[in-house]
């Protein structure tokens, strides 16, 4: 085991519950590599769809087999019609996280995944996952709010291509389509994180793929996981102008407030992942012509490290990156999923391959050895 | 942290994950409590609403409590119309679990749980899951094979009588409903096994009640984990009698073939719940004059014995219990989540008190700063 200091918010921090050879993070303060790779290369020049192949199936692909595979991804967009019936049978005030979930849990009742649990098919799930989120999110969407059984096939090369097309109507600029290739590629691994944790603890038990994903969705959907991204932006847009937010936060750290998009659990020094959505966000905000909420995150995260050395990680500047791009904040979280399904299904793999189940022990601090009272002889108390 | 023998085929063996008020285990090698109280008392002593009433609400209810709780858990049976909805659109041939798990992740985005994580709000949900569980599955077992819409309101006291009546169509037998009453007592409840420290990780992240949940039936659905009663009927079933089932027993051990049913990751000497399971599975054979499944699982429990000392745990004669009352196999994990989701909702609320996330590190052994090669450059290799 490495050294660790173990933090009182976190349980089981340091303590190593597995192996891993697809993501190594903080070993030096601030790194991070996905099956070997840095995640500055990775995040400069890949597609998303290139790191998913690489989590996924193993090694980064060459030219001709990333065609194939993003045509293979193009053509599994679609969603199975008792899907679509679960979708409409959702309310418009559902949380997008909880409509993910439950169609992701649907699709697992259609398409079972074989007994077998091979590596092929559940590779093969993963694609389709991957593939059709976006499919299944934005025909909700569209059902929920205006009634229309939107088509769900694009022509978009992409994922975050095709999330938003579906999501505006329209084909998105490219820069926006570049910016989602970059978020999608940060957001897509992080080593045994809670909702990876999940993942695995639920395929350690022999469960199906689906179960395990479903799993992953719903600690993803916490505020101190995946749902950092939204509080970032409410923070953000609590502001008028950066020096109103300056002062707020400076007097919110005196009152010990926690800000939401500062600090890490592994990371010590910075968050390898700033710099790079950081840059981003400020090229699309530029390029819009609206800097305001950008230059707001900025003075913030300033007045942070000034105040408490804290450094902004991948959701601070991700926040604002995704809200340029016109995306509800709703679904900054589901975004994550899109990318993170590539992570998870390589563990849930990995895990069977492992072999074993996850069942740690507790600490018992209740009362010992009570004496059974017969209910008729029981008296009541509070 | 006690002395633990850390075994091969479970990671975190014996590394405490937490505190809990709940149970202790294992730590005579056969003891289990719940809050403080044997077992073996509960499940002679109790209804299984009782010891429900004791996970989630605190405490033993007295008389007009239990009363009480038993009348508010008759009045929440129903199910949303939008709940069944999504019920239809799922296939017969879907695993029951992930029935389970998908109508139980829809209910989470029709009745949500209200932000602020009250206890007083996630009791009321638990109380709601654990009355409608059944009606859940029932209506879509009724509905998918025989496209009936069967009324999920029955006058039976009990969830287990009131799962048994909507599966059979009339009031079950009074001494099946006490069976069930056994079972799902000792089912109750385990400590960190994989599907409640699921739910503990999912509910670490500030997630919502259903998303644990959800995830705690992705985990036990695994053959590992909950799924074993199934496959240990699976094996029981395989012979004519006990003696053929005897001479291929120590035939699999021979080959070194794993026996589903037998040992446990935390028992050392016996499962406690063995012993009474047992009894139930006798009584209700011998009532039915249909011994011969149980004696064949009791010489398998013989050779066990005799070859690996090896004690079967609780799913073992389960099987034969839940058997004879008509219970088909795919429902037996079901009644499984039935029975936990008390367990479960206990231990959802005692982490967001302890309001830490749960975040292990991984050993990574992986290939070491790969030189990325931009796509042109790549070779084919496999």
């Amino acid at each position: 085991m490495s050294e660790f200091r173990a933090k009182k918010s976190v349980a089981l921090s340091g303590v190593v519950a597995g192996n891993t050879s697809l993501c190594s993070v903080g070993r030096s303060g601030n790194d991070l590599h996905y099956r070997g790779y840095d995640i500055k290369d990775l995040a400069e020049e890949c597609e998303f769809e290139e790191v998913a192949y690489l989590l996924i199936h193993g090694k980064l692909p060459t030219f001709a087999e990333l065609q194939s595979y993003k045509n293979k991804l193009g053509s599994m967009r679609g969603i199975p019609d008792e899907v679509k019936v679960v979708l409409e049978a959702l309310p418009k005030d559902a949380n997008p996280m909880d409509v993910l979930r439950t169609a992701i849990s649907a699709l697992g009742c259609i398409q079972q995944e074989p007994l077998a649990h091979r590596p092929e098919d559940a590779q093969e799930i993963a694609d389709r996952l991957l593939a059709s989120s976006a499919s299944m999110l934005m025909y909700w969407y569209h059902f929920s709010l205006f009634g229309t059984r939107i088509s769900v096939e694009t022509d978009e090369e992409s994922i975050g291509g095709h999330f938003l097309h579906l999501l505006h109507g329209e084909r998105p600029p490219a820069s926006w389509v570049k910016a989602m290739h970059v978020a999608l590629i940060l957001y897509a691994e992080h080593e045994f994180n809670a909702s990876t944790f999940t993942c695995r603890v639920i395929a350690g038990t022999g469960s199906d793929f689906y179960s395990a994903i479903t799993g992953g969705i719903g600690a993803l959907r916490g505020p101190k996981h995946g749902g950092a991204n939204e509080v970032a932006l409410e923070i953000q847009e609590r502001y008028a102008n950066s020096e109103v937010a300056a002062v707020d936060i400076y007097d919110r750290i005196t009152r010990k407030e926690v800000i939401i998009g500062f600090g890490h659990p592994v990371y010590t020094v910075s968050d390898p992942r700033n710099d790079i959505i950081k840059g981003v966000a400020l090229n699309l905000s530029v390029e819009s012509e609206s800097v305001q909420l950008f230059d707001i995150a900025d003075r913030i995260a300033e007045v942070m490290w000034d105040a408490k050395k804290m450094f902004p990680n991948l959701d601070w500047f991700s926040a604002v990156a995704l809200n340029v791009m016109k995306i509800p904040t709703t679904f900054f979280t589901p975004i994550f999923v899109m990318a993170r399904l590539s992570g998870w299904s390589a563990h849930i793999i990995e895990q069977r391959i492992d072999n074993k189940i996850i069942r740690p022990s507790a600490n018992y601090e209740g009362p010992e050895n009570l004496t059974f009272v017969s209910i008729l002889d029981r008296e009541a108390t509070s």
